[in-house]
Formats: structure tokens, C-alpha cells, sequence
């Protein structure tokens, strides 16, 4: 079964987009993410211009070999750009590789380890109150993971908070807005939301929240120690992970457990972070992370050291990475839970997918592939808008991380 | 589709083998080996009594959670027994999922990374000439690895050397066979060996050899810088691998690569060895490692410290091993090569397989599943018989590892 | 004294145990456990196949020898079966030489180190005052170190907790019951059975808690530091072991004392452990950790490291294992505590011992030889019957360790 | 003075580069490479679409400013596309400020810490015949660092290796050409070219040379004992850096200096090799590196381990690159040595600088600014047309480090 030939779609419902089409002499075809947040144009010409080339003509079927083509294959080291070309090739092949089984994805990855798949949600408030109105309303719908994020007192804006009735979307601006930030006024109110929360709904849901890279590691360590009482199930992005070594001095200092890996690309990125048991859950995408046969080798490699998965499940991954981790999801034995920030009515409708919400659980669905399809008439009717995260800066105009 | 039997077959078709088949409702059923040299009845017990009747009835499709019900769901730490059992259950399940897709079972396990599996042979002799003689036929048969073996001067039978003219079949008695090893006699001449296959031979074939457990750290480091100008593919085995940290004084003292692991059965049993950069290839077999599944783990985590395969493939593993090792092989980046001690004719009668031997590698055929099977009424007329392999003693009576 | 014989008696007074008896030309008999729970015949079927043949003829004194025959002498990793069928062997070695020597097997050992063995037992119940109720019935009795199990609120039942009244035995069904387990529910709710009882019994009772390998080790750090006011005497298996290096983050975080090994074989699955000071009990049973010989080199490594004994010492190890452990235990000085899970009056019919319980302690008993007998008219009335160990789920299906 | 425009220039002058060009509202403007081997058009949409909206009104004085903007303030880890936008701003930027100052970059960088710039150059042969042929041409053009390259008998092709007379350039095929790769092959023949080369030329020149990737630690370190009696300059990138403890196993067997990075494109990339003294020159270039503000603190960490630099030099970095390399070169204390592959006279002619080769030297030119500039009208007759690099496969198939 060989590739005869491959398309990039770019479109925006409701966001920007890039989806990836391979096309087989079967008759069967695949779907790949390749979506950048920010940078969906690049990766779009990375796949026309230097990878649909080299794929034709190309047996759909070897999946490792073409994986490694394109990542070993080419000289530099691997980015979030070459990667999330690599993830659509790698989904979209396995897409193929399941429908000409007749299976759905999970059965090539090794059957079904658990029912359902366990999602959090998001929960925010600009006051502790419109947070507490918020809760109750995701307990509503089923929910029994919720990531609680509250604004702070002095700050004009908060990540993660949006105003009462909007959904939130952090890509907002043509150009990246610049917010402001202080660490103080955040470490000096971020408690009293978790304490609210335990005290009106009890210990019987699980709270996480994220930190978004904003804290110095020993910052952090204080923060996770403040925030034992309240028994998160995570705190996410307490610090950046460049430098992997940061998350001793955290780990030195709380039991608090630890998600991190939105932002990373490789396992050479997380791999020091795993074998020193750093932390405890790792939140790598299948898009920006190089597919699903780069996932794998990750959550491998975190099963050895007890780590579980949390996979990034914001709206900026478009319903294939949704759907590809769904399968990987329900396949490998360390899944932790998966992030559900849902996707809007007009993105629901480009994509089409076999995966269903249900009382806070996804059911995988049982479709052939990887179970999620694109329809490309109505996504031409939603043109490519460009669209930038914001950046953060401290209060005296300082660059910090966002 | 559901699995409604199992059953385990023993026979002795030139040497004792134990096979396990399981059925579905489908019709399609599966086989694995779960032979262990010399205990060939405890693993067919275990099957018998505490395997089989837990898999009646479950979903012949959910791999990895049956792995893990019988690996992660047992008490125990997993010693060879279980995790042959585990392995045998397994393959056999691969076998049916990728006979339901219709496909080898390569594609299933990311399709072709090559197009053929290197294999190496062995060469031995009591003398140097015997084992140039030797070598001479095993180039003519297309081998381009070649494992060399000599006698020991003063030794009267030596680990690997056979008669002339006579297969090499280590489980050669009854009971075990009371064997003599002198440490000094083996370094005082083995380099001999070398040197004559390279004066007649050259370097334009590589060169293998098999210390068997037999040294300690600082002798095996001795041994490696010693045959450093005969430029071996690998020493094998030259330590026990229990204490891991062992291999670090060898790794300081020479550049000769090192495989290890056919005798480990855990990817713990050599995690150390691998994050730690101390062996280059390893041995680990799917029959004694728990299958294809846990295999996969190990050369996942091995891939990321540029260490390589070299599966065990002695005669004791069944051809169903042979078929798994050559799928699995074809299809991860960091295969090595592939062992290769042919079964004898009547092993080949009984189990029929896709593969093929092609002038010193092995084509893996592209026959649905691993590609194997066995003829049960055959097998029916080769009863299995106790075999042992030796023991090992020094000369004023120690036991030492044989 | 040469071996003339030996025999494997399966048999299921109360639950299944397999002993091993081995005679010799002299007229003394030895007696050896080799019960692995959930595995009986497959230890009987390795002793019976591939031990006892090579025992005949052989000298009973050369227990060394002997011990190293069966493993080092044999090819492969000892796992559990091995090490069980090499332990039988060993006791029952031991018992003849003591009885040669008309001395209680501490005298080889060494001789007396104390004068009683002090035991802990176990306590449970559904809720907090089930536990309470329980406890004041074991300080009746005179322990002075109580294990204490609580229901946990959400959860159908719970591990080590049984019905008011009814004798907790876990391999409780024909097949592994697959039972339902919650983190979250469990660390909520663990601490307020130990502040009820201190409470109510004060700080002159010595606490422990099983933990069951069901924790991370972040979780297992949280829960040893949630307990450090309730002083516990240990907290036991707070995360499996197969990593070792796992134990260095809960160690960094609490000072509550560990205790480890209850399904460990080999001085290598704890090595680390021991050589980090990682734990402070070793609770490797003699029977499945090759026996006295095995685990005298694991407690004298121990002693190194000022880490001492807590052997397991539940029902499913037979009257054999408690009387080869009380003797050690009286003869090295790293003895710590041993544990008593009482067996049942049809057990105690059946295997009639020197060793007497007196106010919560052991007393070794003066009988040569270890003590224990077995009645094997009496026995052949109980036939083996298959009894399994549970598996453990996460609520959504997910296996985890039991 | 504020940026009023900036724009993209690809064009391929006898290769292809990509150019950014920044103009303010002072008249001056400044240049910067972009180019990436083989993904060209990749980042020049980067820029057009994500960076150049941002730029448009900032202040081009605030060069810490927009670096930081653009990397700390987009979200993603960095890969060599996004370092590769980020330095053509950088060098773009630090440009205008040395030409608004009046005065050569390295003033602005510290002032000259030398006098001129040592450079090491290419010579490579089929056969050691050639090389030392082309050694002679090499030493005749004054250079006294000189890297060899010979042919490996039994392959197609050598990487560094071209026909006599022909300049080489590895991106030589519309899409990749698949090469065949044997390290024994290799490893076998590569001491005979410098045993030659010592022989005829004697120790007074300095000898370096390339392995591009493609041995494993172990192998690496074989090599590197294997030549010390040639007293190496450096041996460069003797296995990928992905994993930087791989570095430990070489350095333990081998005083061969050793040169790595040119694939690297952050800090992170290389900061273990450095503090853990692993090498001792970075290759990481300007261009791919984020530009002069990141190879700064790069080299100044270095210095801190007494690591000094060695710049990556290849015909793919523009002019541009080789400019701001030789300005950094002359103002930091530990530069090492300037790699020198000389551009074709087509892209000498497009891009004028003030730089001048000198005997085996650069000097670095005292134009205002880094001294090159860009011909645009000439630039528009040399379009882009798609090169790339080759894979490398082992003879089975297997895809391997090119």
C-alpha cells in the first residue's frame, strides 16, 4: 500500500488549524494534526515544501521507518516545528495503518487497558466566588477533575481566567498581547481559592491547577508546600524545564505531585525529569511530540519510573490529537488522565470524530483509524487568521515567561 | 473476539519445546513458546493450572491488559518461570490480532525499519584448526557474523566446542553434567584463536565470542583489552549481570562492546546497565522476557542510550521464538543482529514457519501473524524427555557458574 | 549421610502448603516449605521434575554446596519458583543437620541472641470502631506491636480488612477476584484510624500499617509524613519495588520508618535498598528467598547498615517457614520483629511445632532440627485445591498492583 | 530609532540563503542570516508571517529585549527554525547598533582580544593518494588547521568526500539521497589516512577531523584511543549529542580532544557536555544558535570549564554568519579555531563583506556593524530552488545518523 500523494488543510473554526491528509493506492486515506499554536503557517510549509515530497511513493505501512526518516533523517536537532510535521506524518499513518485493519487504533496499540478515559476540566473565576459558581456547574456535567484557576488581586489579567460566560482562548490577539505579572501578588492570594473550594465542595473531587512556568524552582517548592493541605492531584509548570536539574529543589521540598511537558517536544526533553522521578505526571502532546510512536516511547519510559500520563488537551490540538490520544490513552497502562478543554460548536463541525464525552469520561469510540475526519468543504469556508498567545512581563517591563 | 480455549503442548522434536495455543470464537487462534531449558514441565504447570483458565473467556484483542493481569496482577517478583508463561500468552496474542488484520505481524509493530535481520552463527573447534575449518564452511553458507569458540588447552570439554561433525546441543544429559573450569587456562589461551582467524580471514567479517558468566569484572576487563586488535562485534556475557554495578569496572577498562541479558527476564534486571552505558547490545528473549510486549520496553528504553539488540537464539527457543524475535526485529530502528543456531530437522518438521534463511540473514516472510505454526499430530510422536544443562565446577570442586 | 529419598507432599488443611521431605541412609528426615501462594504445583512440579533426581545420592551436610548447585548451577534468573523449591531444599537440610547434631537448629545458627521473639499481629476492621474493638482484643492476647487495617469509606472491601469475626485469608476464590481500589479515597481517609487509635490506647503500643505497594512513591512520601505523629513502628510496602531507586524520593520526605521485601527472592531485588539505607525492616520470607542459607547473607548485609529483620509471616507460609524464621531470628543479632498471622486449628493439626506463642512473643521450642513436623496421614485428608490471590483495579478498569 | 520594516530575501547564489533585513527610521539597516539547510522556505515564513509583525515600531536599540520577546515569549521549547528566526533578528539588530555607533560589531562586543582569526579547512580524498594531494594544495594556501576526510573502501560514498576537483557539497539532490553506511567498514580504514599524512607532513600542522554522528559512545571511544598517536586537533561529533551523558563513556578512555554542537541550537543542548567537561570546543553557530546574544552566553559559560569555541563554517551559513562568527571570534577571550569551507565565487559576488582571508587566517574587517552586505538585485537572479541534505542507511536498510 503505497502513498499517492498528500495535502495540508489549513483552516480556522473557531481557531486556526493545520491538518494533514496522506492518500494510499487502497483507497484509504489518513489524517494527521500538525497544528502550532501561533506557528501554523510554518509547519504547513514544512510539510509541503520539504516532507509531501519525499512521502510519495513511499509503503504507508512503514511507519518506524518514516518516522525516523524525518527525524533521524535530518540534521538538526528536533523543535515543536519539526516535530509537529513528524506527529502528522506519524498520525496519519497509523490512521491508515488501523483503517486497513479494519480496527480501531487502539487494537494495533495493544487493546483496551481501561473502560473509559478519566478527563479534567477547567474551572476559573475572575473572584473566588464566580470560581465557586464555575465548580459547581463542571460538577454538573459529570465531572470529577477540575483545574481550578483564580484571578489575582492586582493584576489586570490572569491566565487561565476569562470573563464570566466567555470560553477561553489565550491565542486572542493578531500580535501577542503583553500582560503583566508579579509573582508576590500571586503567591500571596492563590491559597485562598483551594480553600473556598475544599471547604464548599469537599475532598471527594480532585483539584489540580497550573502554574504556567511563572515561579522560580524554590518559589515553587514553597508554593507546593502551601498548597498540601488542599491535596492536589497536580500542580502543572511549576517552573520551565530547560533546565531539567531545577526540579530537585522543588522535589526537595513538597509531597505535592507534579505535571509538566506542554511545551516539550522530545523525550530527551523530559527524560532526566523522569529517571530522577521529578515528577509525576508528563503532558507531552501527540501532535507537538512527534506522533503517536514518539508518545509511546515516552510513556514507556515513564511507566518504568511509576509516571503516569496527562496529556495536553487544550483547544489549540485539534480533534485528530484528541482522538490519537484517546486510542494511545486507552491502550498503555500508565494513563493518568487526559486535559478536556472543549472544543467549540463550529470546530465540532469541521471535525467529525468517533470519540464521545461522557459524565466527565471520553468513550474512545470503535470506528476504524483513529476515528476522527475532517470535512474539507465546510473547512474552506473558515480561512487561515492569524492569531499569537500573549507574552508577560513584569510589572517594571521585565520579559517573563508566559 | 474472545478466547474459549487454551492448551499447552510439550514435545521433544529433537528437544524439548512447550507451545501454547490459544482459540477464539473467531477461529482464529494463536501460539507462543514458553520453553525454559531444562524446567520445560514447570512452565507447562503454570500454564495449566494458573493461567489457562483465567484467560477463558477474556477479549483475545486486550493485550496489554492481560499482560499486566498476569505480570503486575500477580504477587511475585517475576523470575523466568512466570515471565515464560506471561510471554507464551503474549505472542500467542499477537499471533491472533495480527491474523484479524490480515497482516504480518511487523506491520503491527510499526512495519519494516530493514530488509532483511542479520544473523550470526557459530564456529568451534577443539583446536584452532578444527575452528578455522569450521569457519571456512560458515563463510561458504553466507554468515558475515561469526561466534568463535575454542577449546581450552588442558580442559577436557569446553563451553560451545562440540566434536567434529557434531551439532552443538548444550542440554546434553539426563541430569546435569558435572563440568571443570579453570579461569587461568581459559585467558592464558583464548586469544590464540583470534589472532589465527584474522591472519586467515581478515577483517572483513565479524567476530563474535561467548565468556559465558565465567569471569569476574576485573578478568572480563582484562579479556576485552586483550582481543581489542581482533576487533570484535561483541564479547559476550563476561560477568554475571546480578550485581549490575559490576560492569562499570570492565566499561573503565576497555572499548570492547559488550551484550548481555540472555539469562535476565526483567527490564529491571538490566535497567542499570542500560541507562548507566554499560553493555551495547541485549539478549533479552522474547520467550524468557515476557513476550513481545515487555521486550518492546526494553528495546524502547535501550534505544534511547544508542544500545542495540542481539537476541538470544539458541536452539532451546522454539521456532515460534525465532518467528516473534525476527517480526520484532524487522520492525524497531535499534535492532542488532539476530543469533542464529539452527534447529535440526526434525524441530523443522514439526513447526512450519514463513521464514527464511538467505545467505547469513533471515527474510521474515509475509505470511499473517508471526508466522509460524506447528503440527500437532507430528508433534504428538516426539515425547518430551528430560534434558539438562551442565554445571560448572573448578577444579578443587567450587561450584562456578557455567 | 547421603540422600536417599525425598518427597513432596501437597496438601490444604486450612489453605494449600507444599512440603518438601527429604531422608537419608542415616535415619534422619528433614522437612522444607516450598508453598508460593496461588502457584502450589508448580513448585511441587519443579521439585518433583528437576531437583529431586539430582538430591539423590548426594551428601546431606553439604548444604553450601547444594544450595549453590541449584542456583548458581542453573541457568537463568531466580524468581520466586526458583528460589522456593532451593529454599525447601535448604530447610530441610538444615533440619537434618540439626537433628544429626541433637541440637535445636539456633545452636548451628550461632546460638541465642535473645530469649523470646517478639511478634506483631494484625488488627482490622470496616470502620474505626471495628478496629478499635479488634485492638483491644489483640492487647488481650499480649502483643505489644499491632498491625493496624481500616475499611477505606467508597471502597467495596478493603486489603487486610475482613468481616467482624471471620479470619482474614486474601486468596480467597478459585480464580483472582478482580477488586476495585481508589488512591484518593484511600489517603483521605488512612489517617484518622491511627489518631483514633492513639486516642484511645495511648504511645506504649507499637503501630505498623500495610501499605501494599499500592502508592507512587510521591504518594508514599505524602502518606509517611501525614502519619509521623502517630510514631509508627513501620509503614510497610508503601511502593513496589521492582525499582529501587524509588525509595529515595519517599525517604527524602519522612522519617516513618519502612519495612520491605515480603515479595522479594534474591539479595539483589534489595541490594540498593539496603546499601542506600533506603528501608529499615527486610521482610523476605525464608521460603521464597532461597531459604536459611539466602537469608542469613540478606541479614547480615542488613546489619551493615544497621537495617534489621521483620519477616513476613502471613498464613500461606507454612508452620516449616515460621519455625526456620523464629530460629534465625533467635540467632542473628539484627533481628527485629516477626510477624504472626495466626493459622488455623486444622493447619496447627497438621503441622505440629516446638515453637510456642507467650503473651505476644515466640518461643524458639528446644526440639533438634527445626522443630516442625509434619503429620502426613493427616494431610493426605486435605487435598490440594486451587485458591488465588485478587487483582486490583482503578475504577476505571485500569490494573494496579494489589 | 525605531524599525520601520523588514523584509525576507531568499535566494540561491550558488546555494540556498535566507536573509532578513531590518530598516529604521535612521536610514540604517542591519542583516541577519536565517538560512536552515534544507528548510528554507520554513523559516522565512516564520519570519514573514510571526516576527516581522512584532518588529514593525520597536526600538532596535532594545536587542536583549526582542530576543527575549521572541524566545522566552513564544511558548514552545526552541528548536533550530525558531533559533534560526531569533538570530537573524539578533545579528540583524546588533548590526544597526554598530553601524549607529560607527564602529565594528566586536568594539561593541569588547574590543579585539586578537589579531586575527585562526581557521581550519577541508582536505578529503578517495583515496589517501588524493588526500594527501589536496593536503599540499591546502598547506600552499597557508592553512595550518587542517581537517581530513578520506574515502572508506567498500562504500558508495564518504560523508566529506567528493570527487577530485569538485567542490563538496552535501545538499546535492532535490530531495534526499539515501547513502549506505558500515562502521566497521569505516573503523577499519580510518587510521591509514593520518598514519600517511603525520608521515609526509610531520606534527607541525594541526589535524583535525569529522565523524558527523554516526558511531555509538562506545565506538567513539575506540576511535578516539585509535588515533591519539596522531595527536588530533579535534575528532568532531563522534556520536549525537541527544543524550549528553553518552559523552562520559568517551571521555573515560580517551584524551582526544573532542568538538561538538554544529546540530544544536540552545544552551540547554550542550549544557551538561560543558559543565560536566564532556568536550572541549562548541560548534554551535550563530544562525542556528539564536544569534550572537545566545552564542555569548554559551561561550561564556564554556570559558568558565575552560572550553573554548569552534564555530560550525559550512558553505550553508551565509556570509552573514561567518561575519558576526569572526566579530564574536576576535572579542571573546576563549575562541578556539574558525571552521573555513570557502563559499563559490556566485555567492561571494552577491554578498560583499569586509572579511578577508589571510594565510590560513580571517581578519575581521573594521567596517561599521558585522561588514557584510547583501546585493539584492543580483540576489533576485538566483532564485531558491529545494536542496537537501542526504540520509544515511545501514546495508540492511536501517536508517542511521547521517
Amino acid at each position: 500500500m503505497n502513498i499517492t500523494s498528500a495535502k495540508v488543510i489549513v483552516c480556522s473554526p473557531g481557531r486556526n488549524f493545520v491538518t494533514l491528509k496522506i492518500e494510499t493506492d487502497a483507497g484509504i486515506y489518513g489524517l494527521g494534526d500538525a497544528t502550532v499554536n501561533g506557528r501554523e503557517l510554518v509547519v504547513a510549509q514544512y510539510l509541503e515544501e520539504y516532507v509531501i515530497p519525499s512521502l510519495i511513493g513511499r509503503d504507508a505501512g512503514q511507519i518506524e521507518d518514516i518516522w525516523q526518516f524525518f527525524y533521524r533523517g535530518y540534521y538538526w536537532k528536533k523543535g515543536v516545528i519539526d516535530m509537529a510535521a513528524i506527529a502528522a506524518v506519524d498520525m496519519a499513518l497509523w490512521d491508515i495503518k488501523a483503517k486497513a485493519a479494519g480496527m480501531p487504533l487502539y487494537q494495533l496499540l495493544g487493546g483496551k487497558s481501561r473502560e473509559y478515559i478519566n478527563v479534567y476540566t477547567h474551572v476559573n473565576g475572575e473572584t473566588i466566588a464566580d470560581v465557586l459558581a464555575d465548580f459547581e456547574v463542571a460538577l454538573s456535567k459529570g465531572y470529577k477533575f477540575i483545574r481550578v484557576q483564580c484571578g489575582v488581586p492586582g493584576l489586570a489579567k490572569t491566565y487561565g481566567v476569562t470573563k464570566k460566560g466567555v470560553a477561553y482562548e489565550p491565542a486572542n490577539a493578531n500580535l501577542p498581547e503583553e500582560q503583566v505579572w508579579n509573582t508576590t501578588k500571586y503567591l500571596n492570594s492563590v491559597e485562598t481559592v483551594f480553600k473556598a473550594v475544599r471547604e464548599k465542595f469537599g475532598y471527594g473531587v480532585e483539584l489540580l491547577t497550573d502554574v504556567h512556568h511563572r515561579l522560580t524552582p524554590i518559589e515553587a517548592a514553597r508554593l507546593g508546600k502551601m498548597l498540601e493541605p488542599y491535596r492536589l492531584f497536580w500542580m502543572e509548570d511549576p517552573t520551565p524545564t530547560d533546565n531539567q536539574e531545577s526540579f530537585k529543589l522543588i522535589r526537595q521540598h513538597t509531597t505535592t505531585k507534579i505535571a509538566v511537558g506542554e511545551v516539550t517536544s522530545s523525550i530527551y526533553d523530559i527524560k532526566d525529569l523522569i529517571t530522577n522521578q521529578l515528577v509525576d505526571y508528563i503532558r507531552t502532546t501527540i501532535v507537538h511530540g512527534g506522533g503517536i510512536t514518539h508518545i509511546r516511547q515516552i510513556a514507556n519510559l515513564a511507566a518504568l519510573y511509576q509516571i503516569k500520563t496527562g496529556f495536553h488537551g487544550a483547544t489549540d490540538l485539534s480533534p485528530i490529537t484528541m482522538g490519537c490520544a484517546l486510542h494511545v490513552g486507552t491502550a498503555i497502562n500508565n494513563f493518568g488522565i487526559q486535559e478536556h478543554m472543549p472544543h467549540c460548536q463550529v470546530t465540532e463541525s469541521v471535525f467529525t470524530h468517533a470519540y464521545q464525552f461522557d459524565h466527565g469520561t471520553f468513550l474512545v469510540g470503535e470506528a476504524p483509524g483513529h476515528g476522527v475526519d475532517i470535512n474539507e468543504e465546510l473547512a474552506a469556508q473558515y480561512p487561515y487568521k492569524r492569531a499569537s498567545l500573549p507574552v508577560n512581563r513584569l510589572e517594571d517591563g521585565t520579559l517573563h515567561p508566559w
